[in-house]
């Protein structure tokens, strides 16, 4: 008898077939049990009759209790009221193992913080197995949107030293004799180096973030993919985050609607996500959120509620662009016919879930690139290969990066990012 | 005028187009310029005649040296002598950077460390250009393989408390008021707890070991694939491992054949690789090894010199199975019919490229776990959540380690782990 999946039975329909997975439900009526069986790709309805299984197997297939693991054989029949189409008339169960304790996820009011610290187990909750799928799907789309456009995956590297964004929020380590080494935030410096030999290049990899940040935005640890593309200037940008973004809500939809209706979401709001997206300057937002009673002035930077009421204007993400220099990182590109402004944008999600891209073009001019090294009182000498790349055959580029976390959060409608990821780290919790 | 990759010329025959990148080498008549352009994407040759661009044009681009930045445009011409089948007719050349200082890396004769200081730039070298296409292509083979079989990417977390395989080889993090944590060698102990709510789940990132070997398989970061699978046992895990590096095997061949062939990798060792892969017990290799003059007695590990010995008998992969339980880590399963050996396998690569993947079935038995984690002097509690996944629902289940780098090594016949990574740690460089 041949062992499948779940999420195949309906290839199976009036076949014998053995499933192995764990109990999610169970109900008896004294001659026959119906078990809601779950074994990762999905779940079924197990129907097992006294009268078909027998007295002896009846018995130790009703001592079977929530997340008890175990085997069916069985035949798989059609049922069209049933979510998965079939259901499965068992001729034998072997329990494999049963709990002594009674499993710690069981009531719908648990507290987060319960719910965290039994992580290892709230994975297998129905809703947790839908969000699981919903990150992969975004991931894989990701990766999929890169291949099919050439770009070469450049694994940027975790240990280095101090250099990237901000000298504050690093993680230190201790580098043999070698001294303190930090957790790469970002790995654009080298993706900046890469595109200069394969000129399109990509990463996916987790980053690091020593914040005292508290937010439902805020992860110690995330993942991120930055992309970085030689030759490419502000509006090239600009439309491959649009593309890419665009790319991930169409794949979502394609193919993990049915998780997505699962845990609730509001398919119709991704539904609504067009291309071109909206834009506005930063001076325009400024202007706006000035007409809304904000106390904010040009230079300030946005924050959560800024960001919030500037999306909730429209159905797609909104880019802001062209934020003044002192609001942003040194490494950005002036704007020749502002040059008080960068070419840059940061792409904000709808529905009040914020920055999800930060982006711009990179000072590709030597002498610039110093003078403003120096303006942000950064250590000239510990950039000698980036500046490097100024020196030898500089060109125009661009690039940014997009939180994968933030993006899942967003198309999954989830309420905080933590459980956008696997085993999420955040300022008090590291376990499991 | 249309801006094209050179990787796609052969569309555009006697087309005008743009091309963007940079001057691999240049040499001139006084009337004409014969220039290899690289972009990222391939070579070709630019031809600029005086008389085609004007005195004025060619004195400027005569100017162009090595890796200086350039736009040329003009007519794609058929050239079946050219390796790119196509060369460029230049109408126009337009200089974009030109270095002041002579590019770095020019010699043939560049020592490794020279080079890996200026790894920025080395990039750029004809040979990291195809090394690093090859790279890519084993990541995808690796992604491809796990989403035509539906498994579930979990991306386990960096920052663990001290539990891993060892309690050695660790390096350590302040995290704000909890103290101390650690970053992972290993996400297997996540995918255990992941496996039992997705049924197939892999990971693919980056791994640390602060282990001080200067060895050319060892590396201070790598890149990591692991999978596990609920209800898989030994003989399972073998076939899907045997399944994965074949697969890398056959995707190589049939999408980067050139860039193997660039770099000189013999490739018809590549093509003699079959399911299935020979098999040999540790007790097997042993008495082996013993005939060969080797100083082993049952019960020792392998070093990289028996490993070598072991696996040149074979084109293919070579699996050693059925080790020693005190040889290997806590939680493998013991073999029924022989509890002195271990349900494990590694995987050893030919041609001198050892160890590539290390297996085993897992222990699911919650008593025989906390025995062997007091066997192995680890503490019990910090196992907690590790244990509830042998108390709640426990099955059998498998996994197996990729080293990336590893693997990648052997495809393209590297002699040392560093080129097989974009930027390289090892023990005594973080830079750049
Ligand atoms: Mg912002
Ligand atoms: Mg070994």
């Amino acid at each position: 008898m041949e062992w499948v999946y779940i999420k195949d039975l309906k290839g199976y329909i009036d076949q014998e077939v053995e499933l192995r997975g764990w109990v999610r439900r169970k109900r008896s009526s004294g001659k026959i049990l119906f078990i809601e069986m779950r074994d990762g790709t999905g779940f079924v309805q197990v129907v097992a009759e006294k009268s078909t299984i027998g007295d002896e197997n009846f018995e130790s297939a009703d001592k079977l209790r929530l997340e008890s693991s175990f085997i069916v054989k069985g035949k798989v029949r059609k049922d069209e009221r049933a979510p998965s189409g079939v259901e499965i008339l068992a001729t034998e169960i072997i329990p494999v193992q049963i709990p002594q304790e009674d499993f710690p996820i069981q009531k719908p009011d648990h507290s987060i913080e319960y719910l965290m610290e039994h992580r290892h187990l709230w994975l297998r909750a129905k809703r947790q197995f839908h969000i699981l799928r919903i990150r992969d799907a975004v991931i894989k789309a990701i990766r999929k949107f890169y291949w099919e456009r050439d770009f070469v995956q450049i694994d940027t590297p975790i240990f280095t030293g101090a250099i990237g964004e901000t000298a504050g929020n690093l993680f230190e380590v201790d580098y043999f004799d070698y001294g303190k080494v930090y957790l790469a935030q970002t790995g654009q410096l080298y993706l900046e180096a890469a595109c200069m030999a394969l000129g399109k290049v990509f990463n996916l990899g987790p980053t690091f973030r020593a914040e005292k940040s508290k937010t439902r935005r805020h992860l110690i640890e995330f993942w991120m993919n930055e992309a970085e593309v030689a030759y490419y200037e502000h509006e090239d940008n600009v439309r491959l985050q649009e593309d890419l973004v665009y790319y991930i809500v169409q794949y979502v939809l394609n193919n993990v609607y049915d998780d997505l209706v699962a845990i609730g979401r509001d398919v119709s709001k991704l539904e609504k996500v067009q291309k071109p997206f909206p834009r506005m300057t930063y001076t325009e937002a400024v202007n706006f959120l000035q007409k809304q009673g904000f106390d904010i002035k040009w230079g300030d930077d946005f924050g959560g509620d800024e960001e919030t009421v500037l999306a909730k204007q429209f159905d797609s993400p909104l880019f802001v662009t062209h934020y003044p220099r002192q609001a942003k990182a040194f490494y950005m590109q002036p704007d020749p016919e502002n040059p008080q402004v960068v070419l840059c944008d940061d792409l904000l999600a709808p529905e009040g879930y914020g920055e999800i891209v930060g982006a711009s073009q990179r000072i590709h001019d030597y002498d610039l690139m110093v003078e403003r090294l120096k303006e942000h009182n950064l250590p000239v000498e510990k950039y000698d290969w980036y500046l490097d790349l100024r020196n030898f055959g500089s060109v125009p580029h661009s690039g940014f990066g997009l939180g994968v976390e933030r993006t899942i959060a967003w198309i999954a409608g989830l309420e905080h990012i933590r459980e956008a990821i696997p085993f999420a780290r955040t300022l008090y919790r590291v376990h499991p």
